[in-house]
This record gives structure tokens, C-alpha cells and sequence, in this order.
């Protein structure tokens, strides 16, 4: 069977945000000062082949482990749907 | 009313994805060689304040397209849901 996983990883609440703090800033500048709170993380789309989705979702649960998220700075949440 | 927008970008399917294919050549490194087609874009939170949810949509439709996606090279779809 084959999966695709849609995984957001994004910067700790915790942790200051300087790019999203820029972009915060930056919407008043074109005058969209009612935009607040911008945080900027990463988007990944991957297509996995499984043979269910339990072993799907620990696989692509490795990956952000491994090699997608920074868990120290980063937390990451995805959802598979089978393709 | 304040809404929260979600908002993933994501360098559109026509193009090159450079970052997208070396991460999935790493995932063969890391023995997870049944992840392919790894595409890497953004994920954008934001706190938006409005009068009604039409409102505030045309509002982060306006930074998408002005500050946040390059639509040259990128498409982007965005969720809002009310604080």
C-alpha cells in the first residue's frame, strides 16, 4: 500500500521565531497590521510504501526523528492518507 | 473575531525540488529507502483579526500573495479556524 504523509514541523512555542518575528513586522509594513503572531516552519510531503498504516505512520515517525525535525528547536505533527 | 490561518507552501509540481530530492536520497542512507518523492516547502501560523471569516480570508490571501509565496515558484493553500 502506498501512503502520503503531509508533516509540519514547526519552531517550539517556547523558542523565539526570528523569521516569523520579521514577517510579523514586515505585514505592517504593507499594511496588514492585523496579521499577528507569524510563525514560520517547514512543509513536507513524502510518498511512503507500507504494508499497513500502523507501519506507515512509524516509519514516517523514524524519519522526522531522524532526519526531518530537530527535536531540540522543533515539534512535528503529520497525517498520512493512503494514495 | 480573531481567526487562526494555517498556511502551507509549497514549490509547485512542475518544478525542481533540490532540497526535496536530497532528502530523499538521504532517507536511503537511513535505511527508510521506502520514502520517495520528498518535497520540502513552508508552514506559516498567524494570527489574523477581523470582522468575519471572508473578511479574514481575503486578508491572508492578500499576504500570501504579497509577502508570504513567491507564486512564481510556489502554490499555496491555507485553513482558518476561529479563536
Amino acid at each position: 500500500m502506498k501512503f502520503r504523509a503531509e508533516i509540519d514541523i514547526m519552531p517550539l512555542k517556547a523558542l523565539l521565531d526570528p523569521q516569523g518575528k520579521a514577517v510579523t513586522q514586515s505585514m505592517k509594513n504593507i499594511h496588514l497590521s492585523e496579521i499577528t503572531n507569524v510563525r514560520v516552519g517547514k512543509h513536507i510531503s513524502l510518498e511512503i510504501e507500507a504494508p499497513d498504516k500502523k507501519t506507515a505512520e512509524s516509519k514516517v515517525d523514524e524519519a522526522c526523528k531522524k532526519l526531518l525535525a530537530n527535536q531540540i528547536m522543533e515539534s512535528y505533527v503529520f497525517e498520512l492518507s493512503e494514495l
